[in-house]
């Protein structure tokens, strides 16, 4: 089968070359110019002409990111499939909508609301109590488009600095770690879901991911499941579907955001997984059954950020597996990712406390899931 | 690193799946015209412009199959460097060389002697005992340009029907299973040796490959990594080598043949071991540290030859890899594989008994692993 992916960075070279085992060919269209992934058929832009080419013997399309013009997806779905869907995408590309799936499927998530003046805004705050994030509803990718307000006073300056006519509130949330869990549906209903991952931000660029996670009860783990499949069902939904969770101290879970497509708190699961969430993603959007999402052993995967590292260094450390994606340097990009193994969560700890000094930039790793073994 | 490939069959294929995550780049070369592999910057041909083309911006080439034109190979090496060695390729090329190198090094072979005319083959005949099988030293593929002789009045007859000037001729040995073990030497002269495997043969063709193996000693292990470091040492290798065994039934090895390349019968390392034989092949030939040969959990490989599997069949169950090497269907060619894992020795055998019949004119797996638990 072949497959078209919009987008040619490196979810998409991590997604083609998962699918050559599977006979898959590939067509990426990078709709910005600036595809990085080296592999496959790669075209960029998106005028008449281009688009035609990228679906001339394309059995179906997906995409690696979610910040995609749903018109350029609707022209595409007049000739092939396009998963997820773009009802799925639209969700996704509003965080008003968003919430309101959330919350209509009872999906627990911090305190929210819609404003669409300064003058709701600031009325929100009051309701609320600040501290509060307000964020456009729409755009708005790593940190963009947000402010944070301490004060109803400072409404006025937000409104006018973020610029847009609709704006999400949200409430702070005293949250004891961030987490995530991937599931995937396939065009037959068919589900699986990886076990949840703990995730560590640092600059507002995600750096540790660590699954499975010896500290958390299958209940926490039943009840993201349960989440996640709440929003599998209602979009019928075709693909990996990611969903970023807060967990607070007595344990709950309450939903951030999701993301319609391969996620980077995923790439654990090359290593460290019977099927990597890329494989499942392409066995799912042809409607192959789905492999095992089971963890073969603790995985760490350590984001490589801006600079790289000494491939040298890096591979003298025992089951390092390293994934470049083949980009040049550039402050806060992503160059690729360390999947670091082990036998024992102790001994994935000790290995870590070696190699992530050899990760530039990266701060060492502190998970909650090594400061007890409770049950949350 | 810009990684050239002659040859861009499956191997040059899973080479480049296993490269890019290093940030290596592919070109591969094909003298005989039929590529396949689908992956990185392909050529055809060997004339000096295509030669040219293929060399530029190349940092070093290796190949996938060893019938090469070694003048092509001499060619290359005033450019970059070839791994493994010309003289490395040059041995395997010829039987008796091959032969030679085994003897010299102490390694045991089946009884063998070089022949230069009939008169010589029969008297080969009469002094090692019928039956004896005489091989051209050179090309002879995969039974062509062999005979198998009975009596020594049949060597005359053999002898114009191989029609080559010299020939191999190795007395039959009754082995109890055949087995191979796969090493790999970096520039650097780290060495790392695989698990054995215990190989299984159909009308001349490898359809089985498990590994590791619960009936071996540390000893057998220990003697086969004996053997095939003396070969990486002498030849002063970088890259995989395959080494063919034989086991008798007191447990003793002799050898074969060896193959100076990532090898079939090492296929089952991309699902069952830590580091697949691609990724250390790639990184043994760039001076990278080694990865880690240890073995996960039981897996068997099973070729798919000639005909296609039902992915939709296959796929369904648990823990079953597939490998599609994107050819098209024809008798006798190698089309794909398949690993099946499983956490035991036993349920491998149970989920074999499932997968095999799955695949198409491959008979039922019968290991000797499976009849005893004798140290052998």
């Amino acid at each position: 089968m072949h497959i078209g992916i919009l987008g040619a960075g490196q979810l998409g070279r991590m997604l083609a070359l998962a699918g050559y085992p599977l006979a898959n060919r590939f067509s990426l269209l990078d709709p910005a110019g600036t595809p990085s992934a080296d592999i496959g058929r790669i075209m960029t832009g998106q005028d008449d002409d281009t688009l035609a080419e990228f679906l001339a013997g394309v059995d179906l399309v997906t995409y690696e990111f979610e910040h995609l013009d749903t018109a350029l997806v609707e022209r595409i779905e007049a000739h092939v499939p396009v998963y997820p869907s773009r009802r799925a995408l639209a969700v996704c590309q509003n965080r008003g909508d968003e919430k309101a799936l959330f919350s209509h499927l009872s999906i627990p998530t911090p305190e929210w609301r819609l404003v669409g003046s300064a003058t709701e805004l600031a009325e929100a705050v009051n309701a609320m109590g600040a501290p509060v994030v307000a964020k456009s509803v729409t755009e708005g990718y790593d940190g963009k488009g947000q402010a944070v307000l301490h004060h109803a006073d400072e409404a006025e300056a937000a409104w006018n600095s973020i610029g847009h006519t609709q704006l999400v509130v949200e409430a702070f949330v005293d949250f004891v770690r961030e987490m995530s869990i991937i599931a995937v549906r396939s065009t037959s209903g068919e589900l699986a879901f990886y076990p949840m991952a703990e995730n560590h931000h640092h600059q507002g660029i995600l750096r540790y991911s660590m699954a499975p996670l010896a500290d958390i009860s299958d209940d926490v783990q039943a009840r993201a499941e349960h989440y996640i499949q709440q929003l599998l069902d209602e979009l019928d939904y075709v693909g990996v579907l990611a969903l970023e969770l807060f967990q607070l101290a007595d344990g709950s879970l309450l939903v951030n955001e999701m993301a319609p497509r391969v996620h980077n708190s995923g790439h654990w699961t090359m290593d460290g997984a019977v099927t990597s969430q890329f494989e499942n993603h392409l066995r799912a959007i042809q409607g192959l059954p789905l492999g095992s999402t089971r963890a073969l052993h603790p995985t760490c995967m350590i984001n490589i950020i801006g600079r790289e590292v000494d491939a040298s260094e890096i591979l003298a450390h025992e089951d390092v597996h390293l994934h470049r994606y083949g980009k040049s340097e550039r402050a806060g990009r992503k160059l690729g990712h360390l999947n670091v193994t082990a036998p024992t969560p102790d001994e994935l700890k000790a290995r870590l406390a070696e190699v992530h000094p050899l990760v530039p930039d990266v701060p060492a790793p502190r998970f909650l899931a090594w400061e007890s073994s409770r049950e949350a």
